[in-house]
């Protein structure tokens, strides 16, 4: 039996990350890996019920702290109902954000206080962490224009350029603070440029 | 301005806390208190959203993390939007089950660590601590018989006789360890004898 990964892809929306999810999925399915693709919060239908109160626009009243363990609700029934029993089989999982999006988010844009947020993510995921993490980052202008045309825009990104800002400076500095499992990737790039690095680190884990 | 005081009552379902709920509201509106009356996790929209997810008997998958991050963010945002700015400016607020619930419920009946319990309950309360809490104590048959002829079970209630046994005890045990705070009343009598011993307790922290 293969050995479990565990794999997240984080940054702001726009960042290119579903892209690089795919093709890290495709990379590792080719080298035989059993992967399965998840996003966050959703692929299961309590965590989606859960998203679709945090998406909807109609609820502008929430507070942060509310905001905070709706995320970490639809997470942990995640974890618990695919991530771990997945890595449990020896499978290799890719999930399109997870806590260091909690982290960016709710932390260092929202300002809420990041021991608490420690705290939930902590609860949330009971152990259960990223083997690997990437972050990819890329200036706020060039992330709204790979985003536009995509529809209407949800209550996440009626927050503003301002936010997303806070957010990618989040994210960096999560990759500053824990370099072994969270690699920074200059995604202002080509696809394949930035598929380029992703794939060095993966051999560097031995993925 | 009246001084704010903060009211919540407990016990399992049946054991008579929302008619004794009402009976405290009447009194100390009669004593010209300003009261506002509230059941969790319910009364606002957001919530009354979260509510919806955890008693819905399709969601049987839900895991015990999952469940108590909802109980959680539901009470985050009663707090946030309405408790909190009602104490403010000096009302006075009875609310229908608070975070002894969640110890009772999650922690004695479903068997989460308690320090976790504890924890969720300090992120979501943010220091918004009962000043006087009525746990209302009737056994679990005379419970049930109350409750028969309200309707369909939800999915709290298919757990069954032995799980409302665990969160009975979880309460008086709360009430034991919080005497100061926690009043335990033997419920398992008429409600003008219930009401009296409440009336007691609410003359002697002067309400």
């Amino acid at each position: 039996m293969a050995q479990s990964l565990f794999i997240t892809v984080e940054g702001i929306d726009g960042c290119g990350k579903s892209t690089q999810a795919g093709l890290i999925a495709d990379a590792l399915e080719t080298a035989g890996r059993d992967v399965l693709r998840l996003r966050e919060p959703g692929g299961i239908e309590i965590s989606e019920q859960i998203r679709a109160i945090l998406l909807d626009p109609e609820n502008g009243e929430m507070g942060d702290v509310c905001e905070l363990l709706l995320y970490e609700a639809a997470r942990a029934q995640l974890v618990h109902q695919v991530i771990e029993p997945a890595l449990a089989a020896g499978r290799t999982v890719v999930c399109d954000r997870f806590y260091d999006s909690t982290t960016a988010y709710q932390a260092f844009a929202d300002g809420l206080d990041r021991d608490m947020v420690a705290q939930a993510n902590e609860l949330a995921v009971n152990g259960c962490r990223p083997d690997l993490t990437f972050v990819f980052d890329v200036p706020v202008e060039e992330a709204y224009r790979r985003r536009s045309g995509r529809g209407a825009e949800d209550r996440l990104e009626l927050k503003g350029g301002a936010f997303q800002e806070k957010v990618a400076a989040g994210f960096r500095a999560i990759a500053a603070e824990e370099p072994a499992r969270v690699k920074l990737i200059d995604a202002a790039r080509s696809v394949e440029e930035v598929f380029a690095d992703v794939s060095a680190e993966l051999r560097a884990v031995g993925a």
